[in-house]
């Protein structure tokens, strides 16, 4: 399976000039440190490096061979590769059995039959491939200068998670270990990669996108056997999801009651709702330390998002925490009087002043065994106390970072409002000298969701 | 009730220089065309204004009154406001019942009576009263240069309401009428607002986020008369948040069951679970005509999130709709073979060429009573193709824009992505030759609920 993620060399059967899918991973892999040969039927000469006819023609021994001409030239390439003794495929070309057409769902046969007769590994088809974000090679669309190296790895049967989501996570300050997309899964499937990932040393949780599996008994095997998070989204709950998901990947969605129940076997595997419900929660899991109790203390200057956050807390099963008198008191003696404590330290507009005290004792505090802190300043204050504020939100975050390290408790933001402070807020919780990265998300229930499978987690002893 | 949206003079009671709570509200409104007199006893000049040690010494009549002052001098503004004879005051200070208290609970209470007695209206204490987006009235810290204005107004027990989510919203693209923040409702309560903003030129929709009510007869009568779309938050759904709503404006709960059946009697009022969601959903009544049936039509570029969608229309009780086969036949004739045409029309990577014919031949069909257009392309290769993909894009959105308005059908697109996506989908889809506006939402299952909403309400007949 390493071929996948980490060739030496590399053909791409189909790599074209241009300007249509797949310019681009042959444009970056032409050009990076993985050696890579252009294979087209018409062209000699392909972005300054010499083409081949076919990728036998080539005077090299290839690991991988990418695919992605057009579907009725797949099953040729296919069948080249084999000669080759090429050690892993990729076809990214789609138009198979996911069409309904009767001739190319038999191609697609044909080429599982090739797979399994060879021992030669193929992902796909109808994918976008694979990224490996720590040695930068990819066989998709990914931009490296942006893309943030990570310990979340993802196998999805979408092509989106190949791309769009993970840079939308980028921007959300979330980062990679390896992803791989599967598409029609001829071959590959989320049964070898859980078994791949549990091994990979740069991958601390899983991610998987699910429309159906082929391999029902092994999926429950790899589950029973991987020690690390996995965090699940299985589509196909409703009867027109099933039709959709079959004509996207040609899967059978199944009956959904069949999946939760596998799922709920495994204390390390946890079922979303979304995919940036996914990735967040991931992110928690790949950042923080666990929860050793249920008890979540809420930090925020606003009452209401804080009632909100109750009323997750108690729709997941987890307490408010009930703080000891001694750090009541503590709090109590740095805020106005017309700060109102309730079971949420609602520190209001006085924020500022009294965070650092108080954040100290709230960690310290023996029956806190989390804490989730709503950012809801406003930007146009923030942004009138300009470099000032940001120095005094800087010390605040420092406070919670030195906090969270010396007391190791798992901690989370919520941060509200625009982007401009969303990025204010990042800037600030990102420290040189501090290691620790807090996850900062836009949702409540998210992070109380984080909280409560980090619980599980943790409670489980299976790591 | 119109004095706190449109008042011709103001007197701010605690107006300072000083870098605090209110600094903002007083810089602008001195500086604007709404005549405004800052009152401090300790201060002669004002930003270059002149001061007055009390409201009383004003030599003008004032229509409204904000104080700013502390807990504890609060009630005697009051005192000195009725005296003056005022006709609308809002307390924007906090510290009364919230805090558990019993002076100023007391205080509170004092502050109740007198209002009765003096038939002057007062918003608050314990919030940032009031926006009005169309003639630029504020008194919270409001950004007028990016401000949007629109027809959507909002009530709420939450000064995040008066600001933040403002903030976050308009860089959705969502505009606003007014604005009122009502804190622990001493006398303006949700009642009373949502009988003038059914009144209320500018106001479409109304948004209220409820942490309890005094009066629950009054609000049933009130809802019962509304003809606009009221979209709700209730929390304290549970016993910690109830607690913590207490501890926030007062406010008791209550059942959240009888909530729920009240708010179901009206066909033109809908529960809603946090406020992004609110707002959303808000924003496509707002700007989209009501559906006439049940069928969604999907279009988008990625199967798996198509997928998605389908499993969240069966949970809201709507139809993906079985397209006429003459618009199946118009769109086989533009596809390329390996795209998949199931329930969704998913066109996959070849939306760019197939877009254009594809979304009139949907909008016309007479099965079609709403689209989604899931916009799914990556960022890396549409910078790529840069200058002449806006331009791609922009025929697109013409073309969208065009067929909602022949054809009068609302369409709402999901942008999935980085921020930049979303920026180059929002710039697509404001065309100047256009006025319609589409909404541009982030998750799938918001867009699903609007349309179920607007499909509740426009069976109603009761706008």
């Amino acid at each position: 399976m390493d071929v996948f993620f980490n060739p030496k060399t590399v053909a791409i059967i189909g790599a074209s000039e241009k300007p249509k899918f797949g310019i681009g991973t042959t444009a970056y892999l032409l050009n990076s440190k993985f050696k890579t040969y252009p294979v087209n039927i018409n062209s000699d000469v392909i972005f300054g490096h010499k083409a081949y006819k076919n990728i036998k023609d080539i005077p090299d021994s290839i690991d991988l061979a990418i695919i992605m001409v057009s579907n009725e030239f797949v099953l040729q390439s296919v069948i080249d590769c084999i000669e080759k003794e090429v050690k892993g495929i990729i076809i990214e070309s789609a138009g198979f059995a996911e069409t309904g057409s009767a001739k190319f769902a038999k191609i697609q046969d044909e080429i599982e039959v090739i797979a399994r007769r060879s021992k030669i590994r193929i992902i796909g088809p109808n994918c976008i491939g694979v990224t490996n974000f720590h040695n930068e090679f990819t066989t998709s669309d990914m931009d490296f200068e942006q893309a943030l190296k990570g310990s979340i790895a993802i196998v999805a049967q979408s092509g989106v998670l190949g791309n769009i989501f993970i840079d939308w996570a980028n921007n959300q300050g979330i980062g990679f270990s390896k992803s791989a997309t599967i598409g029609n899964k001829v071959d590959v499937d989320e049964v070898d990669l859980l078994d791949y990932l549990n091994e990979d040393p740069d991958t601390k949780v899983i991610t998987l996108y699910l429309e159906g599996t082929k391999r029902g008994k092994e999926l429950r095997d790899v589950l029973g056997k991987v020690k690390k998070p996995v965090i699940i989204l299985k589509n196909g709950r409703s009867d027109i999801g099933s039709r959709a998901v079959k004509s996207h990947t040609s899967s059978i969605a199944g009956n959904d009651r069949i999946y939760d129940a596998l799922f709920n076997q495994y204390p390390n595997v946890f079922r979303v709702d979304n995919f940036y419900e996914m990735f967040n929660i991931a992110h928690a899991f790949a950042t923080q330390p666990l929860l050793r109790g249920k008890n979540v203390t809420i930090v925020t200057g606003s009452g209401s998002l804080g009632a909100l956050a109750c009323d997750e807390i108690e729709k997941q099963g987890l307490n408010l925490t009930n703080l000891e008198k001694t750090t009541i008191e503590k709090i109590k003696s740095v805020i106005p009087n017309w700060v109102s404590i309730g079971g949420t330290i609602d520190l209001g507009p006085s924020m500022f002043e009294t965070f650092i005290p108080s954040i100290k004792a709230i960690f310290q505090d023996k029956n806190t065994d989390c804490i989730l802190y709503i950012f809801s300043v406003p930007r146009v204050p923030l942004q009138r106390m300009a470099s000032f504020a940001l120095a005094g939100i800087k010390a605040q975050f420092t406070a919670l970072l030195q906090s969270a390290e010396k007391y190791e408790k798992p901690c989370i933001i919520v941060c509200f409002g625009s982007r401009w402070v969303f990025d204010f807020v990042s800037e600030g919780a990102t420290q040189p000298e501090s290691k620790l990265i807090i996850p900062i998300m836009t949702r409540i229930n998210q992070a109380i969701k984080a909280f409560k499978m980090m619980y599980e987690f943790g409670k489980s002893n299976i790591f």
